[in-house]
């Protein structure tokens, strides 16, 4: 890579989001949001900067009334039948998050599998795939993205997060303000 | 301090341990109970292992079906007016617990104080004060540790959870098997 | 707002975010790179979801050989002379970074501040500030953005973190490979 | 069990605590120091309340000069030969750490393993086990314990850290006022 300026990288950068989000398939899109609708209860497993990306969805499903927990959390309640467990992971190989979903199974949970590997163990396991086709550690991506690693999925986890929340805001027809009514208040 | 075997460390800091935990007043433990079982929701914050001990409580009571959350986590909702805030800290004057709790006291709130320092600010705005007499930073306490900095308040307060949660499962008449039914099952 | 598709959505999200990363000041960003190659060490602090998105930067500084923590943080050391603090705050108000912000200034740290009102109470602690004019809770954004709350910030704060690793990259002659060889092997 | 007081839940926990920590083995405790004293970097991991316990000592660790991380920190580097991972589980069969100890062994570090059983798949793998005694999931423990679930193997692992602590204080020769400059001193 020869040097670009601080606005190239922008460019490029954004390009590159914006392509992995245009390439999400409408369908899957659609599946994801008809298990959040039905869900009792919603868990997110990943890892690293992954994980990191999952916890800020948890956080604004929390403010949208969907009960949200990330695997480990202090509050985490059993997870049970009318519930689904979300498992972020690009090259949907990583040890963890394969397990946690294995014992989701057990537990007759619906499995969501956000990747970049449809092929992968996790997403053998899942009962919605989306795929980001946007790269992993597999090497499995359309996209050959400036960025290292798989920093490329781990953004379009977060931003696509909350495309789901403007959609789950417009069909429960929740407001901003209603929104920030369920903010924490104490910091 | 002398080089001590590991056998006089154990007799040694069980013996701290156990006069704190025997020297906090009933009248206190009985009024922190009482607030406990009236509360709707009940909130966590403390700094650094303290916060850590107030965790471990945390986690348990949600098991003994008392919804609890540690301020920042992921799916803190509003407290409200039939929520307590239970504050941990030695000194009782650590700069963001106290503003946490002057923020829970506008909210209506109710604000426990578990400390060492019952003239603290915290103290001051906390409807129920549980005194370790323990000593902190402030050098107030009453003991005198081989331990390092605040480490038997530390100690104190996780233990402390734990006899609390021994009460709240006496009180509700929770079995140990009943309590286990509530514990996360993913991992 | 009237309903729209999910891929409007995300060209209209693509489009807030790219203008709000091309909207900030190369010279800001300047700024920020130097203090960044002179600081022995880096701390970040923020609150919810702007907390989240500065770990995912504390995360990959690390990876670039720039030793970093959050406020917080299990292993977090003291801060001195030679560090220097990052406050993410689309407000520059939020209690809790502001007085941490304080902290460090008596510890003679540098500080830096990520935000959307440079004129907020951090700013004028900040020797660095980097103004994303995106909105915020204090009205000051020139964006209209069609997201709840203060999304835009944090989405651009996390992005912006990248960009700013990319450019880091370029400094240091670092390649993807050598960034990924410092990444934990664990998990 | 009947109703019992405070006080005498305050007398029963003390001796159970008591009790565990007096029946680890010198042996074991020598073998964990000096591992500890020659490991470059240490890492911690378990799972819920144990997680928490052991992050008290990896914490404290730190104040030490003893450079330590939990598995799944934002700035955890890559183990190596020269490192050791001590992984808490009362019956050393918890998944996750179960599988993080096997990529441990796989980079060459050493595992110390704190458990209450010593004949566990993960004690099959560790170089260094320290056991309990206290009773666990599997049911081998020689203690009936009147606290729920694992709460006693729990305090005991928070105690022992700071146990462990004192005896790396008198070997280092350090004072109690050299452990607090290395306190973080940011909130």
């Amino acid at each position: 890579m020869t040097n670009i300026s601080y606005l190239d990288k922008v460019n490029q950068v954004s390009a590159e989001l914006t392509a992995v989000l245009q390439g999400i398939e409408i369908r899957q899109v659609e599946a994801y949001l008809a298990t959040l609708q039905q869900a009792d209860k919603v868990f997110f497993v990943g890892v690293g900067r992954v994980l990191l990306a999952l916890q800020t969805t948890a956080k604004r499903f929390n403010h949208l009334g969907i009960k949200s927990w990330v695997v480990g959390e202090i509050n985490e309640p059993p997870i049970g039948l009318k519930d689904i467990l979300v498992v972020g992971s690009g090259s949907g190989e990583s040890l963890f998050p394969k397990h946690i979903a294995a014992r989701a199974k057990q537990f007759g949970a619906g499995v969501v599998h956000l990747t970049s590997n449809p092929a992968s163990s996790i997403a053998k396991m899942a009962d919605v795939v989306v795929d980001f086709h946007c790269g992993s550690k597999a090497g499995t991506g359309a996209f050959q993205s400036i960025q290292p690693m798989t920093t490329l999925f781990e953004q379009a986890l977060m931003i696509f997060g909350d495309l789901i929340c403007l959609e789950l805001m417009e069909m429960k027809g929740l407001s901003q303000t209603e929104v920030s009514r369920n903010h924490a208040n104490l910091e």
